[in-house]
């Protein structure tokens, strides 16, 4: 099997990872029986997403339905080593080890492309943004793509505009039962679990600084709330900064946050969000922990400048001494805190995620030849049977409408 | 001044209750003083909204503007009428009482008609619904309309489909200004208004079933866990089934609800949402109140007719015995309950709505001869223009985007 | 019948309001039931009690154990008139109405204590220290009274300790069925009751200060935040204060906190606590209110010599405009705000409240010879007895502990 | 140095973890500070406490008061081997490892007894126990201990009322400052630390039945719903029963809850509390955990004896295959899961405990002569310095009385 990983010994410790997820994704897992046929028999997939016990089953599940698979990583420091171990020993051809370099993040992504993925799954778009990119791939032939993240449907959305789209791609990050559930609760929760695990520290009476109030936003702020944190939440649109005020948070700019914090936590898809002239008038011991997908939000360039000394006092979490005598820690070297410093998000968010994506993949396989070079939303009936099989995985039962109710419904007068 | 109201000498109490509201509603304010000049000069304009303080503070501001106004009831119990007699002190055309008769409502809104409007302001499609029913206004000739809630928005939906709208709707309630705050912080907190004034009960603890998950649901969900109570969620809706799940609700059918349920609040838009085979499982005691526009989310008509003796034991609440002995009490006879019952929304969230309607009623008069017949949405500028008003008025403060962010927000690549 | 109230002809309105307590007090209800017999044959009760529709309850349940019993109020502003006039009807000696003066208010306990009562039931202790005062009552022979307040046992604890206490007391307050649940969540929740009657204000999104984390600030500060607000706590006690810091509230000195509210709420049982000093920092239309037993917590005297002009803008709402040309409203003339501005503490806590007075009371008609002159606690059965017919009412079930674990609990080895 | 540990290597690390945890216990740091001479000079202090990272924190402070500190484990399971490391390079006899059999665990403590200790800190009173019940200690002559729990309390009185309580103990867990926040911040947090690290499962929306709503309990019930869970409570208590049911939880029996928990989690100090009728029960997959201080919450014997297969699926996480098909899974061995599966409480907690415990020490060590062989509560004017320090490190500022407050407290007229 073409591949590249850390640890091909570890494949017994991943495949036990891989059952625990698998037990605990059982709507992806009846999305498979359902789909079951040969939907993507003789398709080749390219899959650019973290590297998790979740993943696993979604590549596992591919698989199953007729698929090659070649994966790497999302993030070079988010492959958890033993799932790339079992994946490898399962026909899935993996490049990705924790701990990449830039250089070697790249190239693997490469080494999926140079397996001519017919279809291109990702995660932050830069799978999506290679293929446009580098002339070596200029004359790859993508059916259809799927993108997971917000960040990387607002890059899709650029290269869109641009008018140099070469494929069809849906925005799996977009349907309902994606982004409802993963960006708010399971980010929501993963963060927290990864600041707990690299930190130790006790979040009840701290002041949580929360840079955006989108759906990650609003999880990591009700979760830090919900450990009895005093929560700040800023905003550069209007409208979530009064959400997050008649939440019962404190909305204030960074400059004024600043100097509150005990935590600061990004999630804004954005860059240069933490910058140095507000570290410059941050707390002694400030703790910085970024959530989103990019490593952009805290100006981490910055302290490494700044800074006097360096030293890591805990797992993922890095101490700078600036000049003026304060320390500030930074976790999981401004990469997505979640994944890096805990296991990213629990099994039964992504079990809906990964079932948009699967059916979105299959979605594509059918009808690439019909849908346009643009970004897609994913199918309603994608979207509601996601629902369906998460409702019947859980155990919720809706009401139907009465037949007087759907009258009423579709009547005025 | 033609009009008909319950008691002209309640002005000045009205006069009183119009300057709370006004001194707590700045952003209305700013508004219709950044409006300034006669956008509305020589515009009738018909208002069907609950006669409110609130409702009073808008009226006021469209007359400043040369507006006409006639003024009717959006709900036949909810007029406060200390506000009818101030707004006929000043020039308004009220047609309202509390207590309305069915017929007396429905000739209420034809008086505010007949008073030929250019633009009709309504609360639930009832005076739009009654220009396209009714042979009299057939020749009315209106510039358009705005509509205030989800469910006139639905049934204006309805009508557009049809084929046979007259003219251009702005879809107020969809501002992000107006259904976000109005509908879920608004609606939350005077529901709750609304059962203590009338029941005077201990929420803690007590088992609160809410029908419906929107904006309203979430509001009322939200506010009852506030109050200490174990909330229980029923849905047809998968997707917001699995949200009020995740949420840490209880989802669950309403043939079961209806066995646990302490209180039930029902906030569909829908009919016969709590019908005779709920009520006859309900335990002794249980209380219904209804949070949507119209009262058919509670099958009174069961009530009524398998009731053995009806009383009323408190303002607004009726007990009705049922002839398995137990009772049932219904509250605002299943009109909506903190309209009826308390006062409404308050002055801070109605402050953003009827920014919203003060600039569509002016979006109007300007541009009406561009909108087509059908319903639009606010333009952005209006909800844009509310929020930054709300949020010069609240003191809350926002980031500006870096032009580095800027182009980041651009790029792909 | 003797006594003083203000409309007899209120009584059948009275009798739906008792009627109403009556059948959400099913715990009280079986406490007295339980009680039968003539436990209180031939005693002679004085009760200085809000007359409220949960008292209602308590006096019949006293009258039909034998009780002649005489009822005066806790507060001139607290009772309601259609109480009294209701139980005058049936045998009680009232000596109540609502709004009475300074002076009235002493002589409806004088009157109370001229029927020469064996057990006094006080709230907040005037009537205990008028005993103690006034030479009128110093042949009195009380054979043992009751207190339902914290702020009335720490009164008494001073009497106790200045050597001159006349009769046993029992602390009704302090029993746990009592405090855990009356001035936890009956305060919290009747408070915000008030609030919203009087103001019609959102809470979401403002600054709310409590003043005081005992069992009453506690519960204000959970409902404060449970409807929205951004919650600031002031304290004397350094472990209170940090207890508030860590259930992510922000603890600051009234000074600060003077310049951040938008309402602010005393709940300390102390005097002075809002004083000129802070007055004079708070924003322009600030609104304050008392949740303690008396009207010391805010100090009303210098709002009266400092505002150039004064008005009523909603029941019970004040408004003062000072020299600086803001405006401060003050909650029910600073009385306290549950019980004037709204019903006072729910019936479901008061009957866990009152099931402990009326043991007591059975209790020192059985015990009073062998009770020493001091404070007492209420016995542990009573409280136990209490708490399970509570829990028998809500339907609440305990686990028994096995045989083992009662070994279990009391081994060492 | 005596002593036995896992791996004298490790010392870097644990003096990394040292510091960590030095850095953020400041009240900690400022009572040794304060306390500073040599209180404890030519003392022998016995520390039978988990070897946290903020142990070695009190064990550095009691050596920079004089005093010679040997050192074993409060549970096999919790020993930082880091720790154990670091402190023997700092004069400090350690015996502890991670994962001592239980006879090793008894041996360790004779070890630290051995070296004839003036003073027992314990935690579960273990070590308590060992000196009174084995005749090689029956001559060791103790000044006094102190106990940090609340189930060591309660052994220490069972032992206490047997007569034979050798030397005074300073009920540590008893302090404001220790119970409060320790119990209640702590473990509720560090408990779902220790299950996210063990399962990285989502909480939101999970049925968590939480055993027990004393300060544990409650810290782990609020917690739990801030995380999204739906809350169950279990008690035998009648008043902690309304107490959780009026905070907004289920109360109901194990017999019920046993059917709809997802997540077990034991906080009683009893016996027996998850039985096999419990466990017969329980949903495919539900997850048990103990956060009380043994592991005799979850009958594991039961789980040993009925399961046809057991493994390790996740670090701390045991599935037991039970008869029926079902799978149970146990965290941490029915061990306490915050300090097995995590790291104990955060710092910020501990620092306030453990300045009780040094207080005491040094109390003991001056007063051991006056104080008598029984349970003595933390003296007040301890309690009090250590709230002011912690309020004083944390920069929360309380107000002073008034001195018309001082006297309106102590007047009763």
């Amino acid at each position: 099997m073409a591949g590249k990983i850390a640890d091909p010994s570890l494949a017994p410790k991943g495949e036990a990872s891989y059952q625990w997820a698998h037990n605990h994704m059982p709507a992806l897992i009846s999305t498979i029986k359902k789909a079951s046929g040969e939907g993507l028999k003789d398709r080749r997939v390219g899959v650019c997403l973290h590297v998790s016990k979740e993943t696993s089953v979604l590549v596992i599940g591919l698989r199953s339905l007729g698929a090659e698979v070649s994966l790497c990583a999302a993030n070079p420091l988010s492959t958890q080593d033993e799932i790339a171990a079992y994946l490898s020993t399962k026909g899935v051809h993996v490049y990705a080890w924790k701990g990449e370099s830039a250089s070697e993040y790249k190239e693997s992504i490469r080494n999926v492309l140079r397996d001519e993925p017919d279809i291109v799954m990702d995660d932050g778009a830069d799978a999506h943004a290679m293929i446009h990119q580098e002339d070596e791939f200029s004359n790859l032939r993508i059916l259809g793509g799927t993108e997971e993240t917000t960040t990387g449907v607002l890059r899709l959305k650029a290269l869109e505009k641009s008018g140099i789209l070469r494929y069809p791609v849906i925005a799996v990050n977009n349907a309902k039962t994606k982004h409802l559930f993963d960006n708010r609760y399971g980010t929501g929760q993963s963060t927290f679990d990864g600041i707990m695990r690299s930190t130790a520290l006790l979040i009840a009476g701290k002041q949580v600084v929360v840079c955006g109030y989108g759906w990650v936003g609003r999880g990591i702020a009700a979760r830090a709330r919900g450990l009895g944190a005093h929560v700040i939440v800023t905003e550069i649109d209007p409208v979530k900064a009064l959400e997050a005020h008649t939440d019962g948070f404190e909305a204030m700019p960074m400059r004024e946050a600043s100097l509150r914090g005990d935590f600061f936590i990004t999630a804004t898809g954005q860059t240069g969000v933490i910058r140095g002239e507000h570290i410059d008038k941050m707390k002694n011991g400030a703790i910085l922990a970024n959530a989103g997908h990019f490593d952009v939000e805290v100006d981490v360039k910055y302290l490494e400048a700044q800074s006097t000394a360096k030293k890591q006092v805990r797992p993922y979490l890095d101490e700078y001494s600036l000049p003026s005598g304060r320390v500030i820690y930074l976790l999981a070297q401004g990469r997505i805190a979640n994944l890096v410093a805990a296991e990213g998000h629990p099994p039964e968010v992504m079990m809906m995620s990964f079932s948009n994506q699967l059916l979105s993949a299959l979605h594509i396989s059918k009808q690439y030849k019909v849908l346009g070079r643009r970004i897609h939303e994913v199918p309603a009936e994608i979207d509601s049977q996601v629902a369906n099989n998460a409702l019947e995985a859980i155990g919720v039962i809706v009401d139907n409408p009465t037949p007087e109710q759907v009258r009423y419904g579709e009547s005025w007068n």
